[in-house]
């Protein structure tokens, strides 16, 4: 591979500049391949700031717009990158690929599974590649423990787990309504509204979409009391106190895979706690679990044969011996950017593919479906924990080998 | 109280012999106050080892016998004690009530609903108690957990984990089917089958049956890989490796409460793994989590302003400063008996219950509802992880205050 060689020019429009998407535009204009063509919000004062940060930073002045379509309609763009609020993502997508433009999305969970199939045929009626930016599947971690699963480390695998567990309450409690689609999605919605940090490299160890995929879903939500109660203790006299939080405080998701495996997922994140994504890995021959850092192996793990179970042991040898060659050369090279330096992998996958003209490592299918669990979710739950079937976004194309990305970004193989 | 102070004479009928049976009747024989007045197995030679066993004791020679009826005919029996295998138990129990004997069964799931109902409604007609000996309830950890709901320190109470995850491969491996129940249920059944060690501690911080219960269930099952994996390594040319199992290696079961609070349990057998409860209770300020034995509390634990989210602390200091006070009197009276010391606490929960004439700590409705959720969880996954509805064994009297256990012992206030 060839980390930090540039590549031919790529002209983006940036869709989506509140906090995430202003940093994550930040780090794009890093890129001595990349030009930043276009930036677009619904809030001046945001177009602003990205503009004034660009040329701050010496790279060409934007194009500046509160109108996405104007975007759409730039023959220079190549490509958006859309970090707008969840419930826009998949729209702007489809109106991008519609306009001719390559696509890139910040997570979060689809409103529709129609929207999802919307999406789905637009990139094939283009073929334009549509990929979810979920920069956990590039964490240091998660491509460690790939590499752990690919190795057989695990044995046949079985059951994982993840979660979405953040204590959100002040965040959520900051009450922006109109400039910030969180406290909406709480008041409103019920179900896993953020799965894909964890489900994105739990699909990559259980080989979703390539020869696997989710059959079916059961959602189940707790009472919603954390966010209230933490109003009406921090936030005493604020009109949010009343507000009915629709939101259940814990939100759990069983999934079954076609090969049999179950993923386990939980969104947690209006009561406290230390932040977890709650991983676990459990296969026929080892389990690995992120909470206490442990790891059992059989036949490597050492046995104490006068105990009465096995012991765990901690995970870190485990890391260092199985750091995937995309880490360790990207500690060679310097990480840089946000959340420990995963941020600038999965933007680069993005742009190198372009470069490669490869099929992006995370497709219109694995963005469609990781998205679709929030809507799955509410479905269910709507319905008293029914079962719901998990849509084959491929068409049967999950069966076969097709194409996908080669090269260092590469999570399938 | 008066832990150690013998009460009157209560004459016991011990009915199933095998290891815990035994080892259960040995700790009885203990007691001062406690007569083994007969002892009862389908096979001759465990009966032999609990008669010699008493003998050897200095203990009255007990009656010996291989039909449970002829304990249930002996006048002089005035409870039994069940440790049969998990599908007899509540069959004996019924059988038991109605030749008019107070009733104690070691934990086990049921096998239908309806064995649930007959044991209820036996259990009323006759005014016999039953209670399932449920030892998790008593341990020193469950117990200080308790102490810690009831005191308020995590505040309203929103959802609560738990699992028998124990890797039992060797054990199952053994291939007793004559004379271990296990292996049967592993290879004919598939669902959560044994749910009780977790769900009953969690079954009293969440007050069910005492102003809230559990009113539904969805169950999901992982493939079933681990056991066949592990003979076909550890035991290749035996015929076991050829027996299809059908219990799933991970069973996952979402429980929804009346007052809007979820529980999760995980059944784990069949997967290389240390052993766990895997406790986690969460409530609207704070968290308990047995994996990394953290704890974090809202206004109570340390809060780093320059930290961006919160951290664990070790629940240690938590574990002593609230300590229950059964526990405490019991260290200084001396632990005893297998499990840490809860197998005693809870057998004499049992016998001090009866020598004082008050309710079962964990009385009828608990042991039917606890049980109940292996037969539910076997529905759910039969069909697909459809919802089912979590009968209400009181009916309706989990609403209103009603007789329970006062005194040490007590697990509901």
């Amino acid at each position: 591979m060839s980390m930090g060689q540039p590549g031919r020019e790529v002209k983006l429009g940036i869709i989506g500049l509140g906090g995430r998407g202003r940093g994550q535009m930040a780090l794009l204009a890093t890129m001595p391949d990349v030009t930043i063509a276009a930036v677009c919000d619904l809030y001046d004062d945001r177009v602003k700031l990205a503009h004034d940060h660009l040329v701050e930073h010496e790279r060409p002045a934007p194009k500046t717009t509160l109108n996405y379509h104007d975007v759409l309609a730039m023959p220079e763009v190549e490509a958006v990158v859309i970090m707008t609020s969840w419930q826009t993502h998949i729209q702007i997508a489809v109106d991008a690929m519609r306009a001719g433009k390559i696509v890139a999305m910040e997570v979060g969970g689809a409103a529709s599974i129609d929207e999802c199939w919307q999406m789905v045929r637009v990139s094939e009626q283009t073929g334009l590649g549509c990929m979810l930016l979920e920069n956990c599947c590039y964490g240091k971690e998660e491509m460690t423990l790939l590499n752990m699963v690919r190795k057989g480390l695990f044995g046949e695998l079985v059951h994982c787990q993840g979660g979405y567990q953040h204590d959100l309450r002040s965040e959520i409690g900051k009450g922006d309504i109109r400039r910030h689609y969180r406290l909406g999605n709480f008041m409103r919605r019920n179900g896993e509204l953020y799965p894909t940090h964890e489900l994105g490299p739990i699909a990559k160890y259980l080989d979703l979409n390539r020869g696997n995929r989710m059959v079916s879903l059961v959602s189940m939500a707790s009472k919603a009391r954390g966010q209230t109660a933490w109003l009406k203790e921090n936030r005493a006299g604020d009109p949010l106190c009343d507000v009915t939080f629709n939101q259940g405080d814990i939100v759990t998701t069983m999934i079954r895979c076609a090969n049999g495996e179950t993923i386990l997922l939980t969104h947690d994140c209006t009561l406290p706690r230390p932040y977890s994504r709650g991983g676990r890995i459990q296969g026929t021959r080892g389990i690995w679990q992120e909470d206490n850092r442990g790891i059992y192996i059989d036949g490597r793990s050492p046995v104490d044969e006068s105990y009465w179970t096995h012991q765990w042991e901690s995970d870190a040898a485990y890391m260092d011996e199985y750091c995937h060659p995309l880490w360790t050369e990207y500690e060679a090279f310097g990480r840089r950017g946000g959340h420990g330096g995963m941020d600038y992998l999965v933007l680069r996958g993005f742009i190198e593919s372009i470069q490669q003209g490869k099929p992006f490592p995370i497709d219109v299918y694995d963005t469609a479906a990781w998205m679709a669990i929030t809507a799955l979710s509410e479905e269910s739950i709507a319905m008293g924990s029914l079962p719901v079937p998990v849509p084959d976004f491929t068409d049967g194309k999950w069966m076969s080998p097709r194409a996908h990305h080669e090269g260092p970004y590469a999570l399938d193989w």
